[in-house]
C-alpha cells in the first residue's frame, strides 16, 4: 500500500493509526501557521476518525470552521488481487 | 442509547451492525420504489460503513447518484455520564 504524497501536500493531513488528538493538533497548528485550508484524507476504518477530528477542531478550537466532504473509491493492490476501499477528503476552511 | 425515529423518516436508512450489502439493498429498493432522496445516518465506527454504502450504490447501481454530507456531534447518555459521538448524514439524490 503506497501513500502518494507530493510536495504540494503540505496542507494535507493523512489520518492513520495515531491517537485522534495528534491529528487535531496537526490541523490546529497548520491553521495557526496561516493556512486557510487544511485537508483531512482517510481510507477505510480511519474515515470515522477523520470525522471525529473535524468535529473536535470545530467544537473546541476553531468556531467558524467550514467543511466540504468528498467521497471516492481507491483501488488498493494486495499481493495477488486488487481490492476497493472507500476514501474521504474533508476540506476544512477557516 | 435511544434511536430517535419519526414517521417522517421513511427514507432514512440507519446504519448499524448488519452486513454492508443489507443497507445497499435497502437504499436501492427505496430508489426503485420512487424515492428521489434517501438519507444514510450513522454514528461512530459505523460512519466508515455509511461511506462504503454510498460508494457501492453509486458505482454499481445508480450511476448518476449525487450526495451531500453533513457532520455533527451527538451527546449519548451513558449510565453515569454523557459522551460525545460524531455522526454523519449522507443525503443521496437520484
Amino acid at each position: 500500500m503506497v501513500e502518494e504524497r507530493s510536495p504540494m501536500d503540505k496542507n494535507v493531513v493523512y489520518i492513520g493509526k495515531k491517537p485522534t488528538m495528534n491529528y487535531v493538533l496537526a490541523v490546529v497548528t497548520q491553521f495557526n501557521n496561516g493556512e486557510k485550508n487544511v485537508i483531512l484524507k482517510a481510507r477505510g476504518q480511519s474515515i470515522s476518525k477523520a470525522v471525529d477530528i473535524e468535529e473536535i477542531v470545530k467544537n473546541r478550537f476553531i468556531k467558524d470552521l467550514k467543511y466540504d466532504v468528498r467521497i471516492s473509491t481507491e483501488k488498493i493492490k494486495g499481493e495477488d488481487r486488487e481490492s476497493n476501499v472507500s476514501s474521504i477528503e474533508i476540506m476544512l476552511k477557516k
